[in-house]
């Protein structure tokens, strides 16, 4: 998903800071809300003061905006004509918990701002309900794109409740694919050695990264090769407190003794070769955000598939010269430059002596 | 050429931002100055308030330190007892212009900060010409490194003297390597064609690069490719008004009615396919920096003989899938992980959807 600025006025920068402000809210739930979207709020008072913060809770718990207004209220402050800042359309929807668009509405809150509508027919209707009950609501302030022959020309961050916007369009999980290489593009020896290639500060941020997902995604070709734990650790190696499933797809055995099955229990063999299969039932157990770490085998599949909506790309500041000579597994394809497929560039991250590009689509 | 950051007390973070200020002015006339560094130099009165400033003219001309102290006087300031903030230890030569050690001196300036030292045999000294005349010397405030085995952890920015640098340690000119590719490594599609791989703002920067450069370097076989023009051109298309030589290598002739011919006078092509032999006849022409813009067999030539300083990545946000494989021409080795060669990352730069990747050996 590609995003486009829009809808935003003269106040533009102010508006864009608040939205960055209540993302990074999000940010900070991100893995722990599937099925839900991980989405920030803020409410301000009438001189913009912020009088209340909050964020998804794990499914079953309450919505951003119902933590908002109860942190404010815990406060002591009033939230009657107060303003929300929100990353997502409010919900309008009873599931587990009451819709979101009756609580603000109920509260008193005068004016809601939204980042992103909500695409889920089950869910979606609450700026309407907004505003027949007298609140002012202003949204979509960004609206997904998939032109592919109007490339946005800006780098529009990437906001957290994106990849259940992707799954909730798509139903199925948003996929990111993870790439690493050198600056001459291998992503291994000719010897098939390919350990740290990134240096200490991308091995990090990978478990980071890790943490922040439902599942991560491997071919038995890796389990078999690298025998990989795929578990999100910190620096001293210790498992951090959110884990990812760990998916391996493919058809062949893998061994019990395998490291990818300790801890046990947060593996899953899925003896399918066919991405959109795997993913199917990944979607069926509601995960929503999935990393792709496979070798050139599986990234191909998941390409040829048409399902890749994100790539991370961590490259080191290092020649190899010759080496295992692709990202992707090799295509018998004849290609012209019109070929040439466009993605986004969305971030560029310092990594110590890396670096993080992430794209999308 | 590494840097490394030394010498650096309590004040560091005020004195760098002194020496990124005298490395502005340098860059502003980086390509105009070869056979002489690219040097700047500011003069601050005993408050630290900006009284002088200048840079290095072309050949013959003054250098940066007698353009700041003119600068000064021009605008009526009193330089004795001044610092003197410079990117290079001031020369002590008589050459075409008299050494700017004794200029200094003679002026009355109380203390001189520098950044590199000078290593060339001629005109080192200026340090100790000045402290023996009574002048507070401070530097080299960072030093050239070659220790591979300890790569440094900061990104050290890149100065406008480095170029000269090297080319003073190393009797050949600076050699800064160009290579563009798609994110997943091809740097043309499989029927040959490459052009468009980055966008618009890249392509300007390319030009406003060449124009910096002393000489451009390709291969005959770019020649017959792309038949470039070499030339450093304006928005509007127009040539800027410094052009680097344009360098053409190879045994193979090429055709009279070359783009690169035109405008007449400003193409050499060297019969010649050793980058040592091709540098030294450049160097003996008074040529200090140069970017090579060949396509793999000449990346792998100079990556070969060991003498490529520095890399210039531009990355395209695409996928191509299949192409031409490799920046470089492939080397039939057996690699393995120990064979990897790091490369010290200087500077990540965003040119609109693309990026630019600097890294310094």
């Amino acid at each position: 998903m590609s995003v486009e600025l829009n809808h935003l006025g003269a106040s533009r920068s102010e508006e864009l800071r608040l939205f960055f402000h209540a993302d990074e809210l999000a940010w900070a739930v991100a893995g722990t809300t599937s099925p839900n979207p991980a989405v920030g709020c803020l409410l301000l008072d009438d001189t913009g003061r912020i009088i209340g913060q909050g964020a998804t809770q794990p499914a079953g718990g309450a919505h951003a905006e119902v933590m908002a207004l109860a942190d404010a209220q815990t406060h002591g402050e009033d939230v009657r004509g107060s303003r929300a800042v929100v990353t997502l359309e409010p919900c309008n929807h009873t599931g587990r918990t009451g819709p979101c668009s009756h609580a603000l509405a109920e509260a008193g809150v005068a004016r809601v701002d939204y980042l992103f509508a909500d695409p889920n027919p089950q869910a979606q209707g609450g700026a309407d309900y907004l505003r027949a009950h007298g609140v002012e609501v202003n949204g979509p302030a960004l609206s997904p794109t998939h032109k592919e022959d109007e490339p946005p020309t800006q780098w529009v961050p990437i906001f957290a409740v994106e990849t259940w916007l992707t799954s909730a369009v798509h139903l199925r999980p948003h996929v990111t694919l993870k790439l690493a290489s050198t600056i001459d593009g291998f992503i291994a020896a000719t010897d098939g050695t390919s350990q740290w290639i990134t240096g200490e500060a991308a091995r990090r941020y990978v478990h980071e990264d890790r943490a922040r997902r439902d599942a991560i995604v491997v071919g038995t070709g890796t389990v078999d090769a690298d025998n990989p734990r795929l578990t999100a650790r910190d620096e001293s190696g210790q498992p951090m407190p959110q884990q990812p499933l760990r998916v391996v797809m493919g058809r062949r055995s893998i061994p019990d003794d395998a490291a990818i099955h300790h801890p046990p229990g947060q593996a899953l063999h899925l003896r399918e070769h066919d991405p959109r299969v795997v993913l199917q039932e990944m979607h069926s157990r509601g995960m929503v955000d999935v990393l792709v770490e496979g070798g050139p085998h599986i990234t191909k599949a998941f390409l040829d598939a048409g399902v890749v909506d994100r790539i991370e790309l961590y490259q080191a500041p290092s020649l190899l010269r010759a080496g295992q000579p692709s990202m992707i597994a090799p295509v018998n394809l004849s290609t012209s430059m019109s070929d040439i497929r466009e993605l986004n560039p969305r971030q560029m991250r310092v990594l110590g002596r890396d670096t993080l590009w992430t794209l999308s689509r």
